[in-house]
């Protein structure tokens, strides 16, 4: 499946959470290439057949496992792990949900939802959502990260300075991601897949789905990172920019509110002229919209925009 | 000079705040195409020779003069304001300024800067800034807006639910930009015009430039809408994003924290790998990176993401 690759991580070796003392499922040398075996963020819990009662089923205990850690000879904290992301190998089935107490507007979409999605892993066209949505695909892994030098163990759910759920959609093929190590080995895990997801992931899900991936794991001695960063050579936005954006503001002191209220802006917007059903709208928002910070200095409000691409309307 | 306007709105028919009491300088019928002679952010303070004495002098009185106010006939609270960003008369001179107290790291950069920037008005060439910075140009509104329903003199620097200084960089040619409507006629301003900018303005300042602008004027009578919303029906990166990003990240359970943090690692990256001064370094990140929020949803930490675009680089 991977002709590069020098070892597998296969899907019966994962974790749930993170924690310094997990033993490594493999020891690898720098600059050596693995083949991920991820599941999907519900663990293999929510399938092509699943329903709300799979849902409301949901067994959160088993949420989000990531695939390894791998130990790298020679990290030590204070380096950096430089993670090339090679490729994706998509599965074709996905989900997205409104997770009730999850979610940016969890207050007003207090009911569960679920949309399953198919997609072609070949051509990666755009994949069908509702009255006329057509959101098109970019793989990317939703968690990616070390272990933190803290003992014990921490859950999966919030990133932290050594990575973790990030959730930064443009963590796709051709990045190359630097997290800062912060124990002996790095113990790097990744997982939590996504086809397609806006900056934001506002209801809480993206498109999730199973994929495996290609990572080159190497060192960057003494690099002292702060936080994650990464670099993309290529444009991030050009398969879903072409025919631009419907946009809406939240204007005030506070940054979240603001985002909550484009986010409700734009829903309304969906809504009244697209023919969505409000929580539609919203899962929608989520796979394919963006959050931008568009002022941040002209006191007291500041702008916070939605950006929902145009295609996905066409 | 504008071909299609029905009238002139000239840079002496000027404001300085928001106020439903100022007398129009124009009363326009829906539908009517005018042109803006706008005045820069410093109302002409700050020129083509100016020096840090000209910054540290600068009458914040006469800050963010807007052209207008244009009555429009038949408009009253509750409609929208739609206005069709039509054409901008750039005049090629411009300047970015680290203005003392004012900006997202003002803590950290208390001491004055300016750079003064030319630019070619016809082939809109990327201007050059500091060692190797070419900055790609896109001409916007800064200020754009109507007046607020509650009387007196508003400030100009908050941005507000019927617009203002909303600092949205893609408020560029094509746009049409919806603007809710509180007082009868409106009372639509503009000003503050910009050559560039990133997503978040994080300096407090762009490439403040004095330009003329074409917009049509025309009324959606009942909008109710709660604040501006725009539609662009073309890519809004494309003249800056084909070489990719380098992106930095800030993480955190505050948004306002990981904005800054994310910012304040780009500007250590761009000094440390590419020779810039910190505050050179904070003023390039302003007029052409971008705040993101990459995902708001992963209890209890948010990111938020700074893109720079490498071509400015290259």
């Amino acid at each position: 499946m991977c002709s590069i690759c020098n070892h597998t991580i296969h899907r019966a070796q994962h974790n749930f959470g993170w924690n310094r003392d997990f033993p490594p499922a493999l020891t690898a040398k720098p600059g050596e290439t693995i083949l991920f075996e991820c599941m999907d963020s519900s663990g293999g819990q929510i399938g092509a057949d699943a329903t709300l009662e799979t849902l409301a089923n949901l067994d959160f205990g088993k949420i989000n496992p990531v695939s390894g850690p791998v130990y790298i000879e020679g990290a030590q904290p204070g380096d950096a792990l430089k993670v090339t992301i090679n490729k994706f190998h998509p599965s074709g089935v996905g989900w997205t949900a409104n997770i009730p107490g999850f979610g940016l507007l969890a207050d007003q979409f207090e009911n569960p939802a679920l949309h399953i999605w198919t997609y072609d892993t070949v051509s990666m066209a755009p994949s069908a959502f509702g009255p006329g949505g057509k959101v098109p695909l970019k793989p990317f892994t939703g968690t990616i990260g070390v272990a933190p030098a803290e003992p014990g163990l921490h859950s999966v759910v919030p990133p932290r300075q050594v990575g973790g759920n990030l959730d930064i959609r443009d963590l796709t093929a051709g990045v190359t991601l630097y997290l800062p190590v912060e124990v002996e080995g790095a113990l790097f895990s990744v997982g939590d897949t996504h086809a397609a997801q806006g900056d934001g992931e506002v209801c809480g899900t993206a498109i999730e789905s199973q994929m495996n991936v290609e990572l080159t794991l190497d060192l960057v001695k003494s690099a002292n990172l702060k936080s994650p960063r990464f670099t993309t050579t290529e444009p991030v936005t050009r398969h879903l920019d072409g025919m631009g954006y419907e946009v809406t503001t939240g204007i005030g002191p506070d940054l979240m509110t603001g985002a909550r209220e484009a986010v409700m802006r734009m829903i309304d917007l969906l809504t009244a002229e697209h023919g969505y059903s409000p929580v539609d709208a919203y899962m929608l928002c989520s796979v394919c919209g963006d959050l931008r910070i568009s002022e941040i200095v002209d006191m007291p409000n500041w702008v916070v925009s939605f950006y929902f691409p145009r295609i996905v309307l066409a």
